[in-house]
């Protein structure tokens, strides 16, 4: 059976270029082509082999996780790989190991809170990773509020040194990844205290662990925080928990780009702008962004193959029976799905825009684009990560009862992607930032300030106030206009009615308090804007390969109209359209899966993934899954031996009725 | 700090008398108390501790599950517990193992499908667990279709026995619990075939291993199934794999109650009603209702104490920051939750009643509220166990970072439960079950037949279509008949369209399977009703108790608004409400947040968890979290040693440029 495409007749069906899809979906034929070559040369390398990773112990996983770090920093190095490439080189080996928070955190955080000199002496060091960097800045106590961090740098005068100190216990740092067992350094953030006076939290680099001997250095406590969610995952990392003891570090282990304390312990605000840490924030957002459509991608790729090969009831006359992908409540949870790992996908492509063109505004210092950026890119984050991670659950179900088993890859890739609901700022506080910056804007309106970027539509939001959705067809639904318009009309008139509910209040924040669960409704509305028309700019570019812009207008509007039905409350209440109308989007939806359904397993062969960077039997490329089910079974551990362990102590006494004298 | 409440403050404010309403949530006295027993042998019987289950290697967890099975065995042959003690006990030890199936599975099988002798025969064995049973239904290929399975029984009157085989890879028995390594016997469902012809899926008792030895029997071959989602979890149970080669068993090992085959091999319908299945199906989906009201009620005493004990954010002049419990967007996600909890408690108990009931009628042979009685047991079953499962997610989100640590209890919570959605009934499958039933009692109205049970509303068809809401005011939304109408009329309504838009295809079956989306839809509106008008029928009984009452209804109309508001689309559509009453409705489920804040560490108390049975640091009962968090993460083997195992080989190489050479 080997070599057999199960999925040929699928594959036959495609009405579009795939390779030219791969392409859109890269971004670019560089991107594809750099991708695809590190994703091979993963998959080919038997050190990266990773199906066995659900069926370790923690400290054979974590050795495990050891050895892949070092050949994969092994590679690079022998292959001399741009940075760019190592990066998509880890992607590929996918499993979170402390060079995530090295290259990832530590890094840009010295380059970005740096000074020169800084930068100068510990960047070398970093990039040849002759010291290995974690990012400590969460405590047992404190998370979203970084103002109220606990651990303490006070400055001491007299030997020129800051004390590392942490005065309670939810004070210890708790969840950096690498803190646990290997980083040998890390960016300490803490409460800076110079003459008695509290200046704020930044950040500090202190040396953990010695470079000999990897003992911790005195003062230092430290461990793993223990098991987390799911098998392999994340347990792959060593987050760890570290207590201060009054540790001193030389002054200039301050980052000092923005502040600086000077000998005398006096502090001094560079001429460097604090804005340019929301453009690092920007940047880190994008990422994610764009993590979320990869993580989804990997997910509808195996649910919709899998869908394609599963065959359950409806054989007529005892022919085969139906795939379940046929089925249409199969259909309509899947397929918005898919058209989401597209949308994510082009306005992760546009947030790298974002970033660029705040960068060169930040240099020109020209910050008055930058809360707009911010509210934007934190609204993204909220939203993509939430869909991604609601999404992978979604598709375990979507594989029945065989996507419970680690073998479908499902579980792993869950259990590995639900923290990004919560590191990078939660979901909920950062939809209710979105939702003071909306407030903000309406509020603002009247006195003339012409808002801008992905807020631009709200200076129009008198005519949004009274427009009528003029779909009269199930067709009118694929008008680029008439979408923008219903959405644009639900979140303004979101925004204005919260507007309205806050100004009775007496007190601005006792109002935002008391309805905060409608301004995070709002602010997703808002945010749902940005993606679908991303979605749509996009369709308006020249985009090469028979049939490729069809199937991307199909995902646009499966996207759309999906959002339509399932905020149609928002919708209605709000008079934006008709039930008429969302009963007509309703039907256009239907035909559209119609439409798409031929084109699906070529739709998720374009996201281009490896067998072995998908990790998992019931997505394999082929379709051969129930051999291969099979065949993975018989690898657990339990099936080492034919009677279990225990049974001698524990179940044959008890079918021998001799449990009362045993010892258990 | 040991023996402090840091909850006592949380506690003084209670506005109900506790005690009481601990009677209201187990159903009774008898069953608080043999509840509260059990839970309390559990917690104190060093034999059952489960903190250590999440950090154990599958041989190890399996060993450790064997152990504790004898054990909660033994304890229960020395207490001389009863049925209903010992099922309890074994809820209490929390840990899936292979007596579920034997206990839940193979010995009501025999009771239901065996004949008086067969009965006679097996259940003494079972009873005394000389044999081990397991239930083998599901294949590789077939789970929802049953009547799909492929292993086959064929008649073989030479010897008057049975051969049992698997045919194909994909006819090999799959997910069977207890099959992988433990049981000893098996109900494996099998196509009868005797003189050549099929006679349709049939049980049949198979003996899978020696008493003796314990090694499978000639021609059997038996495996566990591989890692399933999640840390400790499900791993605790070996779900098998089995492939019959021509296995014999004499002919009077088939369930024979309902079809007997003859020592010639003729099929004989026995005078015992079909039926009779359909009693038992209705009492395991009320066991699964009472399981998913009890996962839900764990998952949200763990995150309400969290809440309570979690403050980020708002301190003012350097005061203690606020509870996160305090914030209207947790409590618009946390109190629904509980709400829900309190709301399946009562639809269960429900359940249990027309179960005696439908058994009642079997008995007299009266099947007329049968066809009801499944369909909205069906229901139930799915609406039940898909909120809990997500529900179990939204809480882990609601703890923040911390809800990914195994140590909170969440993470096995969710993977265990989850399964639930796809046992016993996959949740679409069954709601398209109920869709079938509506569209049959709505095609069915005319010729004057009377819906009976939870589908009489829809007598009332006419009256539905064209009733008026008339709420004015936020409190009119607190009147049972406002909402029950509200509720009804939608459900109605979206039958009714279903109804009319099936009636436009030639083929019935064609316009189910294109429509099958909006009928789960109309279903899921149909179920709520049952889920509502069961709560609200409970407000209507007699509870004693200061204030229990009060709370009661509160958490009800908690649980109603917050359906208004998420199904806010389809009260719209349908035209049952108008903008202003959904707006009201919102304003209502805000005050009530309000009413129920002061109450709901005690309204989670009176679930009476232990703290061994909540298995969660956040959810400790005294509330003395991050001393507790900060211990257990010493547990972890990774902290066994200060420099972890693979350091040498892999991460000084690393540190000191000398990978080059090194063998990974």
């Amino acid at each position: 059976m080997e070599g057999v495409d199960h999925l040929a007749h699928e594959r036959n069906k495609t009405e579009f270029d795939v390779d030219a899809m791969k392409i859109v979906w890269a971004g670019s034929r560089h991107a594809f082509e750099l991708s695809d070559r590190m994703a091979r040369l993963v998959a080919s390398d038997p050190a990266f082999r990773k199906d066995d990773r659900t069926r370790l112990g923690r400290k054979e996983l974590f050795k495990n996780t050891l050895r892949k770090a070092a050949h994969a920093w092994k590679r690079i190095l022998e292959l001399r790989l741009t940075e760019e490439e190592a990066g998509q080189l880890r992607k590929f080996v996918d499993e979170p190991s402390f060079t995530d928070l090295h290259w990832e955190m530590f890094v840009p955080a010295i380059k970005g809170q740096g000074t020169d000199e800084q930068q100068q002496k510990w960047l070398p060091l970093a990039y040849k990773m002759q010291i290995i960097g974690s990012y400590a800045q969460t405590e047992l106590g404190h998370g979203s509020n970084v103002q109220g961090l606990e651990t303490t740098a006070t400055f001491d005068p007299e030997t020129d040194e800051f004390v590392i100190n942490s005065p309670t216990l939810t004070s210890s740092k708790w969840w950096p990844g690498g803190l646990g067992r290997i980083s040998t350094h890390a960016i300490v953030y803490a409460r800076l205290i110079t003459n008695g006076q509290e200046h704020g939290v930044h950040g500090f680099i202190v040396q953990l662990r010695s470079l000999d001997d990897h003992m911790p250095l005195p003062g230092i406590t430290m461990g793993d925080i223990g098991m987390k969610f799911g098998n392999g995952a994340y347990n792959t990392m060593d987050n760890g928990v570290s207590k201060f003891d009054h540790v001193r570090i030389p002054r200039n282990q301050m980052l000092m780009r923005v502040l600086q304390v000077t000998r005398e312990g006096k502090c001094v605000q560079s001429n460097v702008p604090r804005q340019l840490i929301y453009g690092t924030m920007v940047f880190v957002r994008q990422t994610i962004v764009a993590n979320a459509s990869t993580a989804l991608s990997r997910a509808v790729c195996i649910a919709t193959r899998y869908s394609a090969v599963r065959r359950q009831f409806g054989s007529r006359e005892g022919g085969m029976e139906t795939q379940v992908i046929d089925y249409k409540t199969q259909q309509s949870r899947l397929f918005p799905l898919l058209a989401s790992a597209y949308a994510f996908r082009f306005v992760g492509e546009w947030l790298k825009w974002l970033y660029t063109d705040v960068t060169q505004r930040l240099q020109a210092n020209d910050f008055s684009t930058l809360p707009e950026a911010h509210a934007c890119t934190a609204g993204l984050k909220s939203l993509t990560t939430a869909a991604t991670a609601d999404a992978i659950e979604e598709c375990r179900k979507l594989c029945g009862g065989h996507g419970y088993l680690c073998a479908s890859g499902l579980p792993e890739l869950f259990a590995v992607y639900v923290p990004a609901c919560t590191y990078e700022g939660d979901n909920v506080v950062l939809l209710l930032q979105v939702a003071r910056f909306l407030m903000k804007t309406v509020s603002q309106l009247d006195s003339g300030k012409k808002p801008v970027g992905t807020t631009a539509y709200l200076g129009r939001v008198q005519d949004l106030l009274h427009c009528c959705c003029d779909v009269q067809r199930a067709e009118d639904w694929l008008k680029p206009g008439v979408v923008l318009e219903a959405f644009e009309a639900r979140s303004a008139r979101m925004c204005v009615a919260c507007a309205k509910n806050l100004s009775k209040f007496e007190n601005p924040e006792d109002g935002f308090a008391e309805l905060s669960a409608d301004l995070v409704e709002a602010a997703v509305a808002h945010c749902q804007i940005i993606v679908v028309s991303k979605f749509i700019d996009k369709l308006q570019q020249d985009i090469p390969g028979k049939g490729v812009k069809q199937q991307l207008q199909n995902l646009c509007y499966i996207y759309v109209l999906n959002l339509v039905h399932k905020y149609l409350g928002d919708f209605l209440s709000t008079g934006c359209i008709t039930p008429k109308q969302g009963s007509l989007a309703n039907d256009q939806l239907r035909s559209l899966y119609s439409q798409i359904r031929p084109n699906v397993i070529a739709l998720v062969d374009a996201f281009n993934h490896t067998d072995h960077y998908l990790g998992s039997v019931l997505g394999r490329s082929d379709g051969n899954v129930y051999p291969k089910l099979y065949e993975e079974a018989w690898k657990d551990p339990l099936n080492d031996s034919v009677v279990p362990d225990g049974y001698h102590e524990y179940v044959h006494p008890m079918l021998k009725q001799q449990l009362r004298n045993a010892r258990l």
